[in-house]
C-alpha cells in the first residue's frame, strides 16, 4: 500500500483547544477550519482499495479492519473510499457488548469499529455503504477528532417491513407485502425474515434469520407521511403478528381494532433498536458532513457521553421508494458536553423524533447512610449508561415535582450490575431526599445550535429540547405529525433529564404540524410534574419569535406548564386547509403554573 | 460472623491427584472420600445466616454475595444453609456475559456466582432455593473441588407454561391456563408473562416481563408423560401464539394443524435456554449430591470444558403438580475430561434428553494456507465455545462421511468473533481437506459411568452417548418416548462430535419406549453420514447384554449403521399392551453398513 505523507500541521491540537470549540460559539463556517488539517494537502491519506476494500459486491468488512488498523498504525489522517458501492456483512465483523442509550444493548457486530482513534477523516467520496443483516455500521468509542463525510448508509434488507393495505376484514387488514420485505407465515404467525432464501421449516436450530417485528403504523402512501391521526399499535414482547397467508404475497393480519385506509402503507416496525447507524460514545470532536442515512436498525446518530458533535448537511431519508428511513430517532444525544450542532440537514420519514438532547436520571432506591444511596437506571434502554464516577457532580430532584433538592459530588461509585450502582457522596444527602427521588449529573451542558434543518413526515415529534446549555433553534422547517418542538424531562417514565435555561426559537416555519396523535401543541413545554405544580418551575427562559405557524384549524400553538420565563412575540399564524380541521377547538395558548410569561407584549399571570 | 476453624487436612490436594479420580475408576462409594475433608470435623464452616442470608421470603442474593466473598476470603470449606426456603431475585445479582454450549448465550444475572473458588461444599441441609425471574441459579467458573449437596432448586414462575385442552376448533385448540402461568392476550397474540401484576397496556417502555414462548407439545395429563405420538410444534423466531381470550382463563389458540386430546396438557415451551440450573465451565472436580432440580430455564446441569464431574442421587422432577421440570436436557456435557458419573438419579419430565455427552465440531470455511484455515462454530448455541488454543490436538473429518482425514495440533488461534477463528497448525493440513470438512479436539475423553438412574416421561430420548472414553450404562430404567439410548455425531446439523470407542450397555430395563416420535429403535446407533457409508465406521465397540426390553409391538430394538464392533447377547424381550401396537412392523434389528456384528452369537455380514 502507499502512504501519502505530507507535512503534518499542528491544527489538530489547536482544534481541540481553540476558542471556537471551547466557547461553543462556532458558526457553521468554522467547519472548514475543523477539516483543514485533514485535507489532502496536509495529511497522510490511505486509499481503502490498497487494502482490498473494493466496491465489487464482496464483503468489505475483513479488509476494512486491516485498513482501519493501518490508520491507527500509520497515524493516517484520511481514509478515502474511491466512489463506489461497498458491501459490509456481519460474518467477520468485530464484536463487542455495547450499551447504547435509548437503543438496545447487546453483543453487536460492528463494521466500522473506531476505538481509540484520533484525527481521522473517513471520506466516502460519494460512495454507497450497504450493510447486510444484523450489523452496526459505525461505532466511535474513545476517539477524538473524527470526521465522516460524503457517503451514504443503507441496508440491503431493512429491519422494518412494509405492506400495502388491500382490504379490511372484521379482525384486521389484508396487506400486500413487496418482495423487498421477505416474510413467512408459520403456525399462524407472520414473521419477517432477513431473506427469501431462508425458507424451509423452522426447527430448534433453524437457520432462518427473523427480523423481529413489534409495531404497526399506517402511512399515507401518496403523501409519504404518517396517515392522518394514525395511532401506534405496540406489540412489545412479541416479534410477529397473528396472520394467514392468502397467497400472492397478500397476508391477512388478525389484529383486533387494526384499521387503515385501502392503498395506504402499513409499516411493520422492528421489535428492537439493535443497530443504530452511528454510535458515538466517550469521544470528542466528531463531525458528520454530507452523510446520507437511508436506514438504520435503531437511531441514525446516537451521541452519548461525548463532547463537541456536529451534524451538517446530512440527510436521513428513505431509499428505493421505502416509506421509512431509520427505525427510530434521526439523531439523539445523551449527557453530551461542549456543543451540539445540527445544521442544514434533512430529517424525514424516520420512525421517531428528529432529535432529542437530554440527560439521564437514576432513581434513588435505597438510602443506605447519611451520604450513601443505591440508585437504579430505570428505563431498560438506559441500562449500562454509567455516568456516575468519583468526582461527578449531581443534582437531586424530588421524584414527583422535579424540584431540585440539592447538589453533591460523587466520592465513590460501585457498579452492582447494569441497573444498580451504590454511590457514596462527599457530603450528607439533602434532608428531604427519599426513595423514589432521582439524581442526574450536573455537567458542562452542551450548547445547542439547530439551524436550517428540514424535519418532516416522520413519526412523532420534531425536536426534543432538554438540554441546559444555550439552545438556539432557527430557520428550520417543521412538518411533523406531533409537536414540532417538545420540552420534557421526568423521573418516572423516560427518566430523561431536561429543563432548558436559555432557549431561542426563531424564524422557523411550522407547517401543518399536529396531524397525528403525538402532541397537543406545536410547541409543547411540559415535564413529568405530578405534584407541587404551584412551585415547580422546570423549564426556564424560552423566547419564541419571528416564526411562521401554518395551522389547519383551532390548534394550540403553545402549551406550557411549570415554567419560568416565556416570551412569545412577532410570530405569524396562517390558516390552511391541508387536513380536516379539528372538531374540538383548542386554545392557541394553553398555559398554566408559569411565571414571567409575556405573550405579544402582554404579561400573563 | 463466626469462623469455625478446624485442622485442615491434606485430602484436598490428594483428591485432585489421587488415583480414584485420575483413573476415573472411582466407584460410587468413593463419594464419601470426596467429601471427607469438607465435613464439620475437618474444615471451616460458614453459616449463611451470619451474613444475613435468611429464609424469610426476602431476596437473599445480596447477602449471598457477601457470604461467598467470605468463603473466598477466609478459605472456608463449607457454606451451610440452615434448612429453610430461600428466595433469590435478579435485581442485585452479579452479571456476566456467558457462552453456555447447547443453551443460550447472553448477559446473565447469576445468583450463586462461583468464580475461581476452590475446595468448597455448599450444603443446603434440605433447603429450598426459589428463584424469581430471569436469573441463572448457579455458575461455576474456573473452580476446583466444589460440592453441591442437599437442596432443591425451583422457580416461582416457570419459564414454560401449561394449559389444559378444553376444546378443539377448526384452527386449533382451546386451553384453560392455570393461575400459576400468568398470561395476556394482546393484539391477537398470547403472551406468557412473568407475573399477573404486569398488566396494563404494553408500550415502548412496557414494564411487563414476557416469558417468551416458542414451542408446543401435548402431554398425557393422566400418565404425566408426552402424549402418545405427539409431535413438536416449533415457533422459533417468535415468542407468542395467535390467540383469542375467551374469558375464564380459556384461550383459543389459532395454530393450523394443532391437535390434541381433550383433558390433556399443552406445554408451552420457552423460546430460549437462557438460565440453565447449573453451568460448570472451565472447572474440575465438581460434584452434585442429593440436589433436586424442579425447574430451570434451559438445561438442568451443563458441564463444559471441565474435568471430573459427578451427579449422584439427584432428582430432576417437577414440583407443584407441573407437567414439566427443566425446559431442556436434565444434564449435558461438552468437551469434558476425566470422568463423568451419573449415578442413582431420577430424570423425569424434562423437556429434552436425560443426558448428552459429546464434543464439538467446527466447520472449515476457508483454507488460507498449507497449515492455516478459518473455522466456524456453526450451531448458534455453540457460538463462543472457544476450545481451540495453542497446543490443542485436533482431528479433521470429512464433512459428509465423518471419515477421519488426519490430526494436527494448534500452533496459534486468533478469535475473530464468537463464530469464527483463524487457526494455524504445527504441520501441513491433510491433502484431502476441503471447505465444508470439520474438526474437533482430541482430548482426554471422559470415562462415563451411567448407573442406577431412572429416566422417564421426558420429551425425546434418554441417554445420548457420544463420548470416546469408556462408557458404561448399567442398571438403569428407561421409559422414554424416543430412543432410550442414541449414538450420533455429525458435522452438518448439530455439529456434535461423537463416536464411542468402548461402550457397555447392560442390566438396564427399557420399558415401553418409543411411544413418541423421537427415534426409530430403543437403541439407535447412527451418525450424520451422508456419503461413503461403505467405508465410514463412526461408532465402535458397543456391547449390549443382559438388558430387559419391554415393547408394545413389532418395534426395533436396535438400529445401527456405519459402525464397527457390535455385540448383542443375553437380552430379554417382553411384550406389553401399554400402548397401541404399531400398525407397521419394524425389524427387531435394523443393521446396515456395519462390521463385526454379532447378534446372540450369530455374526451378521
Amino acid at each position: 500500500m502507499t502512504l501519502v505523507t505530507h507535512t503534518t500541521s499542528q491544527t489538530s491540537e489547536r482544534r481541540r483547544v481553540g476558542p471556537d470549540y471551547l466557547n461553543g460559539s462556532a458558526a457553521i463556517g468554522s467547519r472548514d477550519d475543523l477539516l483543514a488539517d485533514a485535507g489532502a494537502g496536509t495529511a497522510r491519506v490511505i486509499d481503502v482499495a490498497e487494502h482490498g476494500v473494493l466496491p465489487d459486491g464482496q464483503d468489505c468488512t475483513r479488509a476494512l479492519k486491516i485498513a482501519l488498523a493501518e490508520c491507527r498504525g500509520s497515524g493516517a489522517k484520511r481514509l478515502v473510499f474511491p466512489k463506489g458501492r461497498y458491501v459490509f456483512r456481519p460474518e467477520f465483523a468485530d464484536e463487542l457488548y455495547l450499551f447504547t442509550s435509548n437503543n438496545d444493548e447487546g453483543l453487536k457486530r460492528v463494521a466500522f469499529m473506531l476505538n481509540g482513534l484520533e484525527d481521522l477523516v473517513i471520506d466516502g467520496q460519494g460512495s454507497e455503504f450497504i450493510f447486510h443483516g444484523f450489523i452496526s455500521p459505525f461505532v466511535v468509542q474513545n476517539c477524538a477528532n473524527i470526521v465522516f463525510e460524503n457517503f451514504s448508509v443503507d441496508f440491503e434488507r431493512t429491519f422494518h417491513s412494509e405492506g400495502i393495505i388491500v382490504a379490511a376484514h372484521e379482525e384486521g387488514l389484508d396487506v400486500r407485502i413487496p418482495e423487498a420485505f421477505p416474510y413467512k407465515v408459520h403456525n399462524g404467525l407472520l414473521l419477517f425474515m432477513m431473506s427469501e432464501d431462508t425458507g424451509g421449516p423452522l426447527t430448534s436450530v433453524s437457520k432462518g434469520e427473523v427480523c423481529g417485528s413489534g409495531h404497526l403504523l399506517e402511512f399515507d402512501t401518496a403523501k409519504r407521511e404518517t396517515a392522518f391521526m394514525a395511532r401506534d399499535y405496540f406489540f412489545n414482547g412479541t416479534s410477529c403478528y397473528a396472520a394467514k397467508d392468502l397467497g400472492g404475497r397478500v397476508v391477512r393480519l388478525s389484529v383486533p381494532g387494526l384499521v387503515g385506509k385501502l392503498g395506504n402503507t402499513l409499516v411493520f416496525g422492528p421489535d428492537h433498536r439493535k443497530h443504530p447507524g452511528f454510535v458515538v460514545t466517550h469521544s470528542r470532536e466528531v463531525s458528520f458532513e454530507r452523510i446520507t442515512l437511508h436506514h438504520a436498525g435503531g437511531m441514525g446518530i446516537l451521541g452519548q457521553l461525548s463532547h463537541n458533535l456536529r451534524v451538517h448537511r446530512c440527510r436521513v431519508t428513505p431509499s428505493h421508494g421505502r416509506m421509512l428511513s431509520t427505525t427510530a430517532d434521526a439523531t439523539h444525544f445523551v449527557n453530551c458536553t461542549g456543543f451540539i450542532e445540527l445544521t442544514e440537514n434533512l430529517f424525514e420519514n424516520q420512525k421517531d423524533d428528529a432529535t432529542n438532547i437530554h440527560g439521564t436520571y437514576v432513581q434513588v432506591t435505597e438510602i443506605l447512610d447519611a451520604n450513601e444511596i443505591m440508585v437504579r437506571l430505570m428505563h431498560r434502554q438506559q441500562h449500562g449508561f454509567d455516568f456516575l464516577h468519583a468526582g461527578v457532580e449531581v443534582e437531586f430532584v424530588h421524584g414527583k415535582s422535579m424540584i431540585t433538592l440539592g447538589a453533591s459530588a460523587v466520592k465513590k461509585a460501585v457498579r452492582i450490575n447494569k441497573e444498580f450502582t451504590r454511590v457514596v457522596f462527599d457530603r450528607a444527602l439533602p434532608k428531604e431526599l427519599v426513595v423514589g427521588d432521582a439524581l442526574a449529573s450536573i455537567h458542562d451542558y452542551a450548547r445547542v445550535t439547530i439551524s436550517g434543518n428540514i424535519v418532516r413526515n416522520n413519526r412523532a415529534r420534531g425536536m426534543l429540547l432538554n438540554c441546559r446549555g444555550k439552545t438556539v433553534v432557527e430557520n428550520n422547517y417543521f412538518h411533523t405529525p406531533g409537536a414540532a418542538i417538545l420540552f420534557e424531562g421526568d423521573s418516572f417514565f423516560w427518566f430523561e433529564q431536561g429543563g432548558v435555561r436559555d432557549c431561542v426559537i426563531r424564524k422557523n416555519v411550522f407547517e401543518n404540524c399536529l396531524f397525528g396523535v403525538w402532541g397537543k401543541a406545536v410547541i409543547d413545554v411540559k415535564a413529568g410534574i405530578l405534584e407541587r405544580k404551584e412551585s415547580s418551575r422546570y423549564n426556564r427562559n424560552i423566547l419564541i419569535e419571528n416564526n411562521t405557524f401554518r395551522v389547519f384549524g383551532e390548534q394550540s400553538l403553545l402549551h406550557a406548564y411549570c415554567m419560568d420565563g416565556l416570551t412569545w412575540r412577532d410570530n405569524r399564524v396562517e390558516l390552511t386547509t391541508a387536513y380536516p380541521a379539528p372538531t374540538k377547538a383548542s386554545p392557541r395558548f394553553d398555559i398554566s403554573h408559569c411565571d414571567n410569561v409575556v405573550i405579544d407584549g402582554e404579561p400573563r399571570v
